[in-house]
């Protein structure tokens, strides 16, 4: 329902649906990664918390092949954190924008590829 | 001096080089990282801020292909303070273990190209 | 039209949604990536080449870190083809999949979200 | 005793080093990657099956997913081909450096490092 409402209303004001789509009416809970709001601060503290290990490890000296392994847990951690919020954005911004079809299709899937992409190069 | 003493030592206390050539004897400065101390704990605060940047993202409802892009960054900016670590451990520890020969040396690299592979995977 | 049909058919044969999205049929040229297939065929000739040269530089014992380079080209080459077959996947069988919405939609976005990871890890 | 003699002469063919030890002396098997030079094209004829194998597939027009998994398989491959390979370089070549030291050790050392920089960015 209320997301008939946002299709409606998208072509009043294009260049909205970004922000509908994927964040916007956190009241409404119908955005894409909103919701799992409370999961990915957790997990992104828990990443914090990861980092300043690390910098407790340089401090104290510890053998570098350990703190290697240790970046190597905490890339994996934010690559994990991306893979879902890009799932979450599959399922709701550009299935939304499959729905309303052309241009605002095509952006969209340009738009993950180029993240997909940068997460890959990185 | 001191690196010569933990090379003699080495055989009565085995496992120590380890601490040794990247860490251990931080008054004299000859081991590794020890001595880019500082630009590594600066780099990690800066990584650490960019995380805590991202919570802020999620927390304000920001676009998620915006999210995705600061986690890009930020694993970039992890990936590359592995190699800088990565840099000085093969420049110190494996070239100390070179010196050495045999079993230790092999250590070392299968060590190293262990972590390298850890890096590649995430 | 026969994208209609498809759709139609779609419950008779499950599983073939799969196949009528991205391959199947090839005639009508409205699949995803098949109207791109010599594009395709090509780069994955250009790549085979790639890996024969490295064949070569091994078999004529060149320096291993130009290897290595090559190597990278090759991987990055691989990587450029994974995502181009991604996007057409995203525009073409996924934004099908929305169209049919409920299940479908949820199986198509986590299995490429799985590959994506499987991507990523590599 | 072979080592020794290339460890000799490296000085009266400055340059000469790169290809010693990596590559040159094929005849008398000192060298690093060659040695193993059976296995690693055994792996690169199976890593250029894979690829020809990609070809099929998307002349078959198989489903994008399965294209994306075998890629991810190749892309992996040419990882573990590239790890490989280096394991072979630190174990000679830059321990073939360190017992010179100096410039010649830092040179090798900076050369692997970017070629694992290059490795993690594709």
């Amino acid at each position: 329902m209320a997301e008939n409402d946002s299709l409606t209303k998208a072509p009043d004001t294009p260049g909205t649906l970004t922000a509908d789509c994927c964040s916007a009416h956190a009241e409404t809970g119908q955005h894409g990664y909103s919701k799992d709001k409370d999961a990915h601060l957790k997990r992104l503290r828990r990443i914090e918390g990861q980092i300043r290990g690390l910098q407790r490890m340089v401090d104290e000296d510890v053998y570098c092949i350990d703190i290697l392994t240790q970046v190597s847990a905490s890339t994996k951690a934010l690559q994990s954190f991306a893979l879902q919020l890009l799932e979450e954005h599959l399922r709701h911004c550009v299935a939304h924008a499959a729905l309303e079809g052309g241009a605002e299709m095509d952006e969209r899937v340009e738009e993950a590829t180029a993240a997909i992409a940068r997460l890959l190069r990185t």
